[in-house]
Formats: C-alpha cells, sequence, structure tokens
C-alpha cells in the first residue's frame, strides 16, 4: 500500500517520484484524504531536492486534471494564450490580445487579480465602468465564436489542486521552488484548453524571478512541460528591473493600453507586444516568420483593427466604450504630485518592486486579497532608463486621492526608487531572450 | 509582527532562529495557533538545514517547559537518570537501575514503550505478573524515598510540545534531524527532573543511528545541551549491531536481567551496565573514578544488594516477587525451534535489526501502538559475533506460541541474521566511546 509518508522520504533523499506517486499524493491531496501537513512537508523537500522534467510533467499533468478543464474544440481558429509571470506596469495582455486577433487568432484568455506589488489585467478591466470579467462558460464560448477575443476571470472548477496547494505554500515558505511554481502555472494554462500558449518570464526587481539563470531555468521548464503535454508552448523573458511602460495604477494603464492600440504607446511596451505577437502568429500558423508577423501587427495597429476590436471586447463584456474613444473621461485622482530629479545625470535605474509597492500603497493594488482598489490612484512615469535628464526635470507624477500628508512616505518611496548616474547609461533590452522557436 | 511563514522562510535560507523566535513557534503550536503544516514545512527545513546548538538548547527547552516539569528536589540523595536510544534485547535500565541504588544514588526513571523492532522497558516489567508501571505523583515520590528507585510510564502531561511533534514529524518524514531528535529527546530528559543524565546513544543496525559519525554527532549535541542548561550530562556511545545479551523479547530479557543481577549475566550486558554505572556514580558523586565505581557495582552484584533492590523494587509496583526469586517460574512458549549453524567457521555478524523485526514479528512487539505484546514470544541466542562454531551447533531458540507453519519465514529471517565467516572474527567492543568525561 502506498503511503504518503514514504513518498516525503523518498523525495528527502533526493530520489524520483514515478508517475504513480505523484498521482497518488495530488489526488488524495485534492480529495482531502492526503493531510496539509504532508502536502507542506513534501513541499519543502521538493524546494531543497528539486524535480526532474519528467516528474514535473506529471505534477502538472495531474494538477491540470484535478478539476474541470476546459474544451475549446468548438471554437473556430487557432486558440491561443498568453501568460506573465507577474510585474509593474504589465498591461501587455489588453493590448496584444487585440493585436493577434485582428490578425486572425482566436484569444480567449483567463486572467487573475493583482497582489502586492504586481497588478492583475481583471482589475485594470474593472477601471472600464461596468465592464464585467465574470463570464459564463456559455456567453464565453459565443463571445469568442463572435468576435474572437475574451478577458475573462478564471472559474473556480479548474485545477483545484493548485488552489488548494498555492494557498498551502503561501503560508510555509515553499512558494520559490521553480517545478512547483512551473506546475502551477502550467497546469492552468493546460487547463484553459488553448492549442498554444506563450508565456513571459520576466526578471529582474519587480518580478517573481530575480536573476537570469532563474529565469531561464523557468522558461525552459515550462516550455519542456508543455512540449511534453503535447501543447505548442513558446517563451520569451523579458526586462521587468523597471516598470514596463510610463503608467502604473489601473485606470492610467488602461488610458496606455488604449495609447499602444492606437500607435503612441511607450517604447518598451510596443516592442514587448510586436515581439510577444509574432511569436503567437507563427504558432497560430498565420506567419511563418517573425519578421512577416510584425509586419502584420504593425499593419493592424496602423490601420485602427486592433484598436477597434478592443471597442468590440469592452461592449461584449459590458464596458462603456466612450470611455476608450475618449480616455480623458476616465476621473482623475484628486491630488497629482511632481517628482522632480535632484541632480542632472542618467537615469540608471527605477526600482520596479519601490514603484509597484508605492502603487499599491497609493490604493492602487493590494496587501490582502480583501482589500478593495482605487482605480484612479497610481504613478505615471516621464523618464525611464538610459534618460538624459537636467536638475529638477519631471522623473514621475504620482496620482492619488489620499492626504498629501499620509502619502508623503510614498512620494519619498517613488523618488528614492529612481538611481542617477553621471555617466552614460544604455537602454536597456526589453526582451532578453525567446526560448522555442 | 512575527509571523511562522517568516521564521520557516529563514530556516530554509539557513539562517539562525533566535531564541524568541523559537518560543514563537514552539508555544504557538503547543497551544494550537500555529498549525500542523506550517510545524511540518519548519521540521523539514530543519531536517535540510540543521540548527546550531543555541537554537538546540533553545528548542529544547522551550519544549521542556511546554507542559509540566517534574520536581524530585523534595527527594534525598542525587536523582540519577540514564536514557538509551533505543536497541534490541536492551534491558539495561533494569540491571542498572537497581546496581546504582545499592551503591547509594536514587534513580526515578520514566520509560517507554516499544515500538518497531524495538523494545520498550514498560513492556518487559510488565511480563513479571501484576506489575504496575502506571504510578501517580504521590506514590512515585513515596517509593522513591522509601527504596531509591522507580520504574513507570511517562505522564501525559510532560512535554506536550514533544508528543505532538513527535506524532507529526512520524508522519512527515522529518524524523531523520540530529536537531530535532536531541531536542525530543533532551527535552523529556529535562522535563523529569532528576540531577544527572546518561545518555546511552546506539550504533548499528539495531539502533536508530546507522553510523558512528551521526550517533557521535547526537551525543555530542545532546551533552551540549544538557551543560548548557545546567544538567550533568554524559553520554556513552554503545554497539548496537548485534543485539545486546542472549536474550529478545519480554519475558525472556526479564530473566537475562535476572540473570545479570546475579553476576550471570551475558558478557556484553555486563559490561555496558558496569561503565553506564561507574559514569553514574561519578555523576551522583559516590565514586571518584571509574574504576572505583566499577569496584562497587562488582560488590554490590556479589553480595546480592543489587538484586534485593529489584525484588524490593517489584514488590513496591505490585508485582509478583515469586517470579523474580524463580524465573523458572515464567511461562514458556509453545513452541521452541532450534536454529541450528548451516557450516563451521566465526560468527560475522548477527543482525540486530532482523532479529528485533523476528521477535516483532512472533509476537514480542508491536507494528502499531495499538498492538498487544505476546510476553513468552522471542528469541534466545546461543552464540554473538567473533564465537567459534561447528556446523550444526545451535546459533539460537525461536520461541513462539504461532504455529510452526506460520512462523516457518520468521525461522528464516532469524536464520539469516546470521553471517558466517570462514575467517576469524574479533569480539566487537561494547562501549565503543564515552562523552562528557
Amino acid at each position: 500500500m502506498m503511503r504518503m509518508v514514504d513518498l516525503i522520504i523518498k523525495k528527502r533523499e533526493g530520489k524520483t517520484l514515478s508517475k504513480e506517486e505523484i498521482a497518488f499524493w495530488i489526488n488524495g491531496y485534492t480529495k482531502g484524504e492526503i493531510p496539509d501537513y504532508q502536502t507542506s512537508a513534501m513541499c519543502m523537500a521538493i524546494v531543497f531536492q528539486g524535480m526532474d522534467e519528467k516528474e514535473v510533467t506529471h505534477l502538472t499533468a495531474c494538477m491540470e486534471h484535478s478539476g474541470q478543464t476546459l474544451d475549446l474544440s468548438r471554437l473556430k481558429g487557432i486558440k491561443v494564450d498568453k501568460h506573465s509571470t507577474g510585474g509593474v506596469g504589465d498591461k501587455t495582455s489588453l493590448v496584444l490580445g487585440p493585436m493577434v486577433v485582428a490578425c486572425g487568432a482566436t484569444f480567449a484568455k483567463l486572467s487573475g487579480r493583482g497582489l502586492g506589488h504586481t497588478g492583475g489585467t481583471l482589475d485594470k478591466l474593472e477601471a472600464i465602468p461596468s465592464f464585467d470579467v465574470h463570464i459564463s462558460g456559455e456567453q464565453f464560448i459565443k463571445q469568442v465564436n463572435d468576435i474572437g477575443i475574451v478577458l475573462a476571470g478564471q472559474t473556480e472548477a479548474l485545477v483545484p489542486a493548485d488552489k488548494k496547494m498555492y494557498a498551502l505554500r503561501d503560508v510555509t515558505g515553499t512558494v520559490e521552488s521553480i517545478p512547483l511554481i512551473a506546475a502551477s502555472i502550467m497546469s492552468k494554462k493546460l487547463a484553459a484548453g488553448t492549442d498554444t500558449i506563450l508565456l513571459d518570464v520576466t526578471v529582474g526587481s519587480g518580478a517573481f524571478m530575480k536573476d537570469i539563470v532563474q529565469a531561464k531555468a523557468l522558461a525552459n521548464l515550462m516550455v519542456k512541460i508543455g512540449q511534453g503535454l503535447n501543447r505548442d508552448t513558446r517563451a520569451v523573458i523579458s526586462h521587468m528591473a523597471e516598470p514596463l511602460g510610463l503608467a502604473i495604477g489601473n485606470a492610467l494603464e488602461v488610458k496606455e493600453a488604449i495609447n499602444a492600440l492606437q500607435g503612441k504607446g511607450p517604447e518598451d511596451l510596443m516592442e514587448l507586444c510586436y515581439t510577444c505577437g509574432a511569436i503567437i502568429l507563427l504558432q497560430a500558423k498565420l506567419a511563418t516568420s517573425i519578421e512577416q508577423g510584425r509586419t502584420k501587427l504593425e499593419k493592424v495597429i496602423a490601420d485602427g483593427s486592433a484598436f477597434n476590436l478592443f471597442v468590440k471586447m469592452v461592449i461584449a463584456q459590458g464596458g462603456d466604450p466612450s470611455f476608450i474613444l475618449k480616455p480623458e473621461k476616465f476621473p482623475l485622482a484628486k491630488n497629482i504630485i511632481t517628482i522632480k530629479a535632484g541632480k542632472a545625470g542618467y537615469i540608471k535605474s527605477v526600482n520596479a518592486l519601490e514603484i509597484g509597492l508605492a502603487a499599491m500603497r497609493l490604493g492602487g493594488g493590494r496587501t490582502t486579497i480583501e482589500d478593495s482598489i482605487d482605480m484612479a490612484a497610481g504613478i505615471v512615469l516621464t523618464k525611464k532608463v538610459g534618460a538624459k535628464i537636467k536638475q529638477n526635470e519631471v522623473l514621475a507624477y504620482v496620482h492619488t486621492n489620499k492626504d498629501l500628508l499620509a502619502v508623503s512616505p510614498i512620494v519619498d518611496q517613488v523618488t528614492n526608487a529612481f538611481v542617477i548616474s553621471a555617466h552614460y547609461v544604455a537602454k536597456p533590452q526589453v526582451i532578453l531572450e525567446i526560448i522555442g522557436l
């Protein structure tokens, strides 16, 4: 008879768990037959001993099938999905989705909420008045068939093993394990049922992965898991040492996404959307090369068809399209505080973690999952890494509905996030590596 | 505010926990405010990252004070205690206790039950008809003051943190950690309130510690914990590759203990009792050297005063002394099977683990804590490591009340526990090292 304690000891001793043993654990844990205290000990053993590619693939498949999975086979076209491991100012999905759909792909994406210093796509969408992210299965299918795009919240029925295990890992110091992170992300992506998956593994202070070696290991592992389970999976590694784009905060980011869809987005955001979009078009067999994909994407931005698709999606999900057509309708925060450079020079770094935490403290994010969000709060950068600045030149604007006195330490936090060098600093690359091409 | 998850992460990263942090964990866990799943993750982190001497000392002190502690200060004399980390055929306490008390020490010992391949002192004592190991606090004090010796079961009120944590470690693969083992043993010994502690750390197939390096590390750590908490603590490391003495099984071991108290015990058992006894007499300031202690102990064996003390203890705890005076009264098992040597040579090894497991399977031990025990079941060896034997010479007798057919695989197990070499094999030393002299 299989006993969980023997499997924990096996992993603790650095041995490899079989497919049957992993299934015994995950199925037992999902059903409540294996208690939290054995799963937390197993997760800690995995933190130290790791898992090989086969083990993680088995783990992912078990978690994927721990609940319902979406069957998108009735939907027309090649269904594509994109997932970011999280960052600050990351509004990519809002821009990239309409872009690839305008080129002929089908974008059926389940998104999450923000927590801590990172934002969430669902929160950003809800900055659009009456936009509804809670969509029934039927409506989901209908909307995808009608307009080719939907951005919705995850259903409770998908991947219950991950929900349960993630909550446990969060309180037992077992989050930081590449195999467990990979299985958590990939089980959700696989259960969501798309034909292709593009992973954006962010790296830097604002990302979960702080160094490039870890980020590469995670990206490679997830691509192998996807391929091992017969799903077209690719990954990019992207720069998240400074925030992505200029806007951080929900309504502020929607406005930046609208700008981007009109071809006026910040350079790094546009670059990330073009590169990721081109890989997705390759995956969807809508382009035969990155270059061809990029040309197609530039066209749907230039002719307004990507922007139109965003408007259509907002209408389909009950949002008020007048805000998209006239972004100046988004209410501004009561106070907008200007942050200026103390000295001339070059911006050496803009700490994404500090900016993300400051935006959260301004009311734009959550400390705990129950917190409510101030949609107008946030930060707009005017300078990014590599920019040459004069003394007293504006670096950023802090948007807040809080009292000036109360936000003074947060303003300091934003100011201190900027490091100015006397010497020339090069602009960073946004895409550091592409995996699976 | 202190959070358990931060302490787990700290330990996972190999950092040192402070006294306050360890107290937060152990007090919270004992009260049920910190859940099992966080404690199991912490224990697994400790398995990998260890604890330094200070941390283990804090942990031990916290566990010691998690419930009641015994106050033996009202009792006369220097109260001595001895603890073995477990073995096969280990009836030392039954012999050693009366020996040191006959020399003037006070022996107030709390013992445990057997589980798996190792026996327990309480089970052995219960082989004596109507012997009572359940003793009230008042009776405990009275008996110690009257005759200087008591062997009783542990009370539920002592060290609840260890009880709870040990049960958890047992099912989460976190037993094998020297700091956790040391804290578990020492917290119980310290709470039992004696003035001195002698630890017998066994090493070999029949012991918990399989190699000498681990055994030394555990012994050294426990001595340091005891000294750090101002308790006179010493340790011996003893050989447990083959069983101790010749008898394995509850009534069989009591009979061997009676023999030993009359000076007729097997050589290794006598040697262990004399050496441990001499160290205890040093600790109790009843001898100024090992040699002087040993001489005193030989005298109380030779003049029958140690044996008489054992009889007194049996009477005080309600047991039938006629069995001690006439050990042939102990009922023999229905079947006694003779095991003979397949070839001539020297006994190279007698696997203590296999002999212990065989004795358990014969009915002499427990697979789970609920199992009942057949007091007559067991094994009596006639040859030990280093003995020269002829073909067909008797190696052991298997005592069992089970059917011959049912015990056939157990008889094979006992036979296979003997390895016979064509070449000369030296008798092993029973005491491998003394720590703290």
